[in-house]
């Protein structure tokens, strides 16, 4: 199933009242190109959903193809127990963040961190075309490693039984992002406190091979170019 | 306010139905003290709560007094209303998640993430006592840095008055812990496929002072250590 809408799409999505944020304003993008590259970036995302009245927030991996998210699990799990095929789909919330850096203000009020997140809102819905489901299992593999996906076994018919598959469109999405130094308040910018900001780590470390690892098999391209 | 509690409590968190897997029950931890050290170590949390009917989740930082997680935020941001000092609080459900490596698998079924998460349920309340307020602010702020909110200027009247502190008990509490090398299936381990676990990296690059840090400001003790 061809992602054909992506193209007709306007640039940035349109706000609502549950994605325009009641402060920090000049935080907020409805960007397309921003938002996906948030998306792009994490390894998972915190999915919420209501369930006996109760919020639920879960993490979970995901993968996007064009405007639209998949998330995956055990058809047994209970968020995707809730979003079978026949009923009118699960509302959920998905948010993804970075943490960026650790913002030290000289006062104690304007602490604060480097960010980079985006919040969905909408209904989400099982898979159940075989193409489409093919494409998003794909998706989410790539989405952990870009290039596995083609580098390992295909789900057979048992795991594919197995595996539930909801999708969320891309539709009412915000992101909301603070870069750059602590903002103090005049007064403040004399006290002797150290005012900066302390950057994360990114990236990852030497790849550690399974114990069970067959012998001659080289760490893949994908893996050592970072 | 003392946490005179912290001393009396069992070892472990009591299970109830919503903190019990489904699956995977052996990831399951309800140890305080494993639940304190992952809540420790993460910058922000994912909090869920129910608006209009509806899922939401934002990110936000939190601190730790004992077994009491502080929020804070804005007087005037949504879920801060929502937890008005005269209303029955504000459900909510608060995870924490740190992502510790990336599980590549020979079959695309069995990648996964190692990660360590804490699902805490509750009713979160507006604190009204000022010590407590007081405790629950430098807690946040020592939260971002160990050993900052004595390194900072506490916040004024003004910034106490336009700040919303709220509280949740960790009561209701599961932790869920993924470790250790990739699991394939035996008739699986023969495939050309690297399998093996790619790290995240941890900790934090070198700090960068503001550009408005005054001259002769040496870079604290408690951000060299690392």
């Amino acid at each position: 199933m061809p992602d054909t809408t992506a193209e007709a799409q306007p640039a940035a999505y349109t706000p609502t009242d549950r994605t325009m944020p009641t402060r920090d304003a000049e935080r907020a993008s409805y960007d397309r190109k921003v938002v996906h590259a948030i998306l792009d970036e994490g390894y998972v995302c915190h999915l919420g959903f209501v369930r006996d009245g109760a919020p639920v927030v879960l993490p979970t991996l995901y993968g996007r193809v064009g405007e639209r998210l998949y998330i995956h699990g055990s058809t047994g799990s209970r968020p995707l127990r809730m979003t079978g095929a026949a009923d009118p789909g699960l509302e959920v919330c998905l948010t993804v963040t970075h943490v960026d850096g650790l913002v030290l203000a000289r006062s104690a009020f304007n602490h604060s961190i480097n960010y980079r997140s985006v919040v969905v809102h909408g209904i989400a819905h099982q898979v159940t075309d075989p193409e489409e489901r093919r494409r998003a299992l794909d998706a989410l593999v790539d989405h952990v490693v870009a290039g596995r996906a083609a580098d390992s076994r295909p789900a057979n018919k048992k795991e594919l039984a197995a595996t539930a598959v909801i999708r969320l469109d891309l539709d009412e999405v915000s992101a909301k992002i603070r870069t750059g130094d602590a903002n103090d308040e005049p007064e403040d910018l004399a006290l002797p406190h150290w005012a900066g900001v302390v950057p994360l780590r990114k990236g990852y470390d030497a790849p550690i091979p399974n114990a069970d690892l067959a012998s001659g098999i080289e760490l893949p391209d994908y893996l050592t170019g970072e």
